[in-house]
């Protein structure tokens, strides 16, 4: 018989970032149930820019939501109550003209009187429906993070922003694609429905790793005999957009793995 | 002194279409300042699919509506009252398994109990604004339709529909491209702003036409000494998607250059 810790809240998750009492891993497996969101902080002249960038990428770049007003540091209630996006994931990373320059426990000191963060959805949201419907991805049954890949794929251009969509990838049975299609559709606010899959969709979309061993991002994975790759949108593409757009202001994002947890639940990114 | 006919309203382009009595060779400068919109027919069992298709590629496929529900031809009024898309629209495309077979004066026949019609956006909607701002389209000027390529460019997958983008060309000064760009930004009903330009967005969308002689739809343009190719979204791409997923069922579209004429204004898909 296991024994289940008490379970915790997201507010008690952003709270222990808050004080410095956070210091796991990674946010994954965090409050099953409750989004984990990517998060972006620019300064409000870019705003437009990148709201746009969503607009017309919406399947790398889910736009869940952002913060109330330039300066002010706090979410719509809808995404999380009491929350300040300064200090409550559970570590930050800091760049100027796009080059990381310091990974910090809060951007207190970064954090400017025009800053907005812009929270993307997560592939988190979608994977325990893929486990639930028998798909289990194959980087949780191996204890690794998902395999991504800078794709061939130029997104549509937004003002100071362009760039080339991120996909993750989750290895399946032919057989079983449809149904991992089928599970995932309705998360339109986490990337929804694969974008391609198969040999021809790895052409499609520039990536030359059959065997899902050499990832741009993340670990590699393990694509086993009779396997093909299913690639899905990934949150990591407005980030890396962003930073490769070398602003030459300070922008800040949440570091790989320590996602800010929201209270929203991820049915709610769902149509 | 040039002579002005009497401006036609979009109601009577639609009913002049409706009896039979509307021969003109395209409705290319046709009730200036409404939008003209790409006509798509589908049985109502693909329509998840194709509003999934069209909202995760908004940018080649901004959907601007609907008939009001499966197998009633009239549209919601402020798209355009009194209109039957089976008749309103001057000439129609008939395809059974991604063929054409033949091409109508109306789909009366055609049109099926559970037939549903989509709208789709057309640049035609922001031409008129890059020429009030100095920036008349190349095709214009020359008397020719747009030049359009199909990309190397993946969609999003949604459901039965998955291709390529498809891309209208127009040429301009490399110190032209920020006006162009902020001219037809808002236009987001109606493809936006350009997704690349210059032979770096050529190259990105798989395109080798420097000149612009060789497009894969529409006609030829002039790329001039000194001027860059520069690529918007394009509403065939929705149509060439459809016709490519070879549906056994009856599909119709309108005949190229021949809209349905809306009520709605321009200024009505723009943010």
């Amino acid at each position: 018989m296991t024994v289940t810790p008490r379970r915790l809240t997201p507010l008690d998750v952003r709270l222990a970032c808050r004080a410095g009492n956070w210091d796991a891993a990674s946010t994954a497996g965090v409050c099953a149930g409750h989004v984990q969101a990517n998060l972006i902080v620019l300064p409000a002249k870019y705003a437009a820019d990148f709201r746009a960038l969503c607009a017309r990428n919406p399947v790398p770049c889910p736009l869940l939501g952002e913060t109330v007003a330039p300066g002010d540091p706090s979410l719509p209630a809808r995404l999380a109550k009491d929350c300040d996006v300064r200090t409550d994931a559970p570590a930050y990373n800091v760049f100027v003209g796009g080059k990381l320059v310091a990974t910090k426990s809060n951007i207190l000191d970064e954090w400017q009187d025009d800053s907005i963060a812009f929270l993307i959805g997560c592939s988190f949201s979608f994977e325990a429906a893929l486990a639930a419907g028998g798909l289990t991805p194959r980087q949780i049954e191996i204890s690794r993070n998902v395999p991504m890949y800078k794709t061939s794929v130029p997104l549509s251009a937004a003002g100071v922003f362009s760039g080339r969509m991120v996909v993750s990838m989750r290895p399946y049975l032919p057989s079983q694609v449809e149904r991992a299609r089928d599970l995932t559709r309705p998360f339109v606010g986490a990337h929804g429905e694969p974008v391609a899959w198969g040999a021809e969709g790895a052409a499609a979309l520039g990536i030359d790793d059959a065997l899902g061993e050499r990832p741009d991002f993340g670990e590699a994975s393990e694509v086993r005999e009779g396997e093909v790759p299913v690639y899905w949108g990934c949150g990591v593409t407005p980030a890396n957009v962003v930073m490769d757009s070398k602003l030459p202001e300070c922008i800040m994002g949440h570091a790989p793995g320590h996602m800010l947890v929201l209270d929203m639940r991820d049915e709610e990114v769902c149509v």
